[in-house]
């Protein structure tokens, strides 16, 4: 596929800034930035890293042509020498990351960008937008696909998508957290994600009966066939010609693997119905998909009041995350280095205490308990810190600190790994079944009370004593203004 | 810019349907889709078209590559024959839409497809997807833009958009419906739309303190300058260094061009204090731009309150229309030619009411009052009506039919354009400062109590006696299932 030149996607104010920099004299100084989000959406307990496959193909791309330094020149406020850099373009920072997948807790790094003012500036909106997008797609899925307790759930939702983007790399999004398709053709061409999908009401409008249309269809599909029941009446005529046309076109054929779709009505009440209808016509391997507005609260209360729906096709509510449609992802200045290569810790305050940053460059570890595989609680630490042959460790609640708690018998897994090191990609991106089976794993490794729906446990993401004690001193430098 | 190539961008049942309607040899009987809503987001009064530009881009454009060709036969299940007509696909059906830009009300018709079904089922997804995020965005925006009185809105939300073209072309749907700018510089260079903006935290933390951070960008920028006030603390250290910056450094050179931003804290507070000290320090002209999470609501609540805010930065509320992220725009069958051209109607009924469908080729007129020039109804008609001539129109509710309204003295204007006849475009999209200031036109052709933000007036959308009565007919003949 062709790529867009998406180099301009980014907000204008980083352009100021890093030309900005460049004149400053301090374009080329080391800075460090840490991308990570404030709160779960929708309540919940945990989110879902997606989006990093898109950002490793934006960044090794990254490149300004002669049309774009056009038209930033035609702005008239930037230098030439700037211009001339930007012309040249090519990141040569290091990038750290979580991969996708990975089940992410609030105000831990997801990503860490160390690189030249004037580089890590310039692919904040992007880095922003792509992690931001997918990992709300991931996250919002996920809750969806756990609802439905082990039925399959599709992702339907292209047409109502905020945007061609958002329709096929949703998909890719949805997938890695579990739904068990898409609707999307392109998806499934790009990715490997598989499409599905059967009729519209328009294919049974356009012939002179439901009965035809079923026939039809059932003759020129009989695999796997399913018949979309609701275009005049769901019992009275729906379900009573789909149970004809199997018995006529699909057992004859020894065939047995079909069913029936549901989009509209009281999805509990006719599920029942016609799952009776079904069995008592022969056909209880026929099985019944609902769609039409669902989100997890819906199937929820499908399973809970007994209706009796195989798989769900989830669309506007999963790919526009509609209960709660913004992930807040943030990237925030955290250090410097000086001329001598020492990292300078930065902090950010803020009227809002919840805006204050964790200062330095970090690293994030998960510890998971041995005996039950569990994770346990995040531990971010200095760069300079590790927990290579740590054995026992005191946790502190880093806002209430008498809060305490002592760890042993804990394995600890470093989250980020390196994706860019000196503006060279020395990762490679898994595959997406790859990527889906490991975020499957991880979220099996969370605790139940974490993936509670609402009131989630509040996982803990800790500092370290230092990392503390740095952000605290910095505070109280700081918080009466500068 | 380079096109992606998005022909798959579309439902896998497309692709199943018009193979399927090419076996059942009906792939090329020529049919009618209407593209309508049913209610409009956040209950407004009205919703915004917009998106035609980037339909009317894919139609023209759309084929399927070699790649294409080859994903659909891995599939196993398409037939050759229809695979060959889709290696050499071109529209070349009609499509009629009302301009982007226009105030469009549910269940009239947006668009409207006459094309070989083969043609008009596969184009669903991606004219669905375009106009539902495009409209939705718009619609949003124009709600935040009339909350601000006149005061200018800035679009800012590009890093929680829900994927790449969410970003760039919902700034362009946002700057039909009226924001002064985008962030986006993508935006600004393809389709002119102001991109502006000046610094983040970041610029202000990596220097050694705040002071020499605003002087260094005053300095570089001193026209228009901005600075960002709420890195430490907005009263104590923000606004104070902005003066004196601004008093060293804008003043001398006669400049008075000059703004504060304020991105966190009580809004309104933090404005009337800082007005206060700018108005003192002798910068009256001196601006406030306020950003943080705002929406309608948030806007409305700072200007009752007397926030002293002279501009609006809004992000992620606008760019995801959080507080209802879904533009439900559907595609339905509503009728089919015989083998003599004779137009059938066709219905879908549902057991959802709100989905019953209204049937046939149609036209929509807006009828305008001449003494005010204000729009008092829309009416839908069979396609062989017109209102040339008609100087007096009995309406009637469609619902409540003896509910009834004789208007006189009113210019009827037909809202549906012709965009392709027989696959040829014959109509040129209008340069979005053009489409902007068509809509703020129109939008003043308003009545106020369809505009107001909770129970607005319901704007009437009637049909003509024919079409009533057609409509009434074919739900008797089918409502019992078929």
């Amino acid at each position: 596929m062709k790529k867009e030149n998406l180099a301009l996607l980014c907000d204008y104010y980083e352009y100021t800034m890093a030309n900005g920099y460049h004149l400053a004299g301090i374009g080329d100084k080391v800075v460090y930035f840490d991308l990570y989000f404030r709160t779960v959406p929708d309540g919940g307990g945990f989110a879902i890293a997606a989006g990093l496959w898109r950002v490793i193909e934006y960044i090794r791309d990254l490149h300004f042509d002669e049309s774009d330094i056009a038209y930033l020149r035609s702005k008239g406020v930037f230098s030439e020498p700037w211009l001339e850099m930007m012309s040249n373009f090519r990141f040569d920072g290091d990038i750290y990351a979580v991969p996708e997948g990975t089940p992410i807790f609030p105000n831990e790094p997801i990503i860490t960008v160390r690189a030249k003012a004037e580089q890590a500036q310039i692919i904040e909106t992007f880095l922003l937008l792509c992690i931001n997008h997918q990992s709300l797609i991931a996250t919002k899925t996920n809750r969806i696909v756990r609802a439905a307790e082990g039925r399959s759930v599709m992702e339907f939702g292209a047409r109502r998508a905020q945007g061609s983007s958002a329709a096929y790399m949703g998909a890719r999004a949805a997938y890695i957290a579990g739904v068990a398709g898409t609707s999307v053709a392109l998806s499934d061409k790009l990715f490997g994600i598989p499409a599905t999908g059967t009729m519209a009401h328009s294919w049974v409008q356009i012939f002179d009966d439901e009965y035809t249309a079923f026939k039809t269809y059932a003759e020129i599909y009989p695999h796997g066939c399913s018949l979309l029941v609701d275009t005049y009446n769901v019992l009275k005529s729906g379900v009573p010609n789909a149970i004809r046309v199997f018995k006529e076109v699909l057992l004859p054929q020894g065939i047995e693997d079909c069913s029936i779709r549901i989009d509209s009505g009281d999805i509990t009440y006719l599920s029942r119905k016609a799952r009776r209808m079904l069995d008592e016509a022969g056909l209880p391997k026929c099985k019944i998909i609902a769609s039409n507005s669902l989100d997890e609260n819906i199937i929820r209360d499908i399973i809970r009041q007994g209706g009796m729906v195989d798989g769900f096709g989830v669309g506007e509510r999963l790919i526009t995350a509609k209960s709660d449609p913004v992930f807040g992802g943030v990237y925030k200045l955290v250090a410097v280095e000086d001329e001598k290569g020492a990292i300078i810790p930065k902090i950010k305050i803020s009227e809002n205490v919840s805006k204050i940053t964790t200062p330095h460059f970090k690293r994030l570890y998960r510890l998971y308990e041995n005996e039950t595989g569990k994770a346990i609680a995040d531990y971010i630490c200095v760069h300079d810190e590790t927990l290579d042959g740590v054995t026992e460790l005191e946790l502190f609640d880093p806002q209430y600190t008498w809060k305490k708690k002592t760890v042993t018998d804990f394995t600890a897994r470093e989250l980020m790994v390196p994706i860019f090191l000196g503006g060279k990609l020395v990762y490679e991106s898994p595959h997406v079944e790859e990527i889906r089976a490991y975020c499957m794993r991880e979220i099996d490794n969370l605790w139940e009370e974490v993936k509670r729906f609402e009131n989630p446990h509040n996982y803990y993401v800790d500092l370290s004593r230092k990392l503390w004690s740095i952000k605290r001193e910095l505070l109280d430098r700081n918080g009466s203004g500068k």
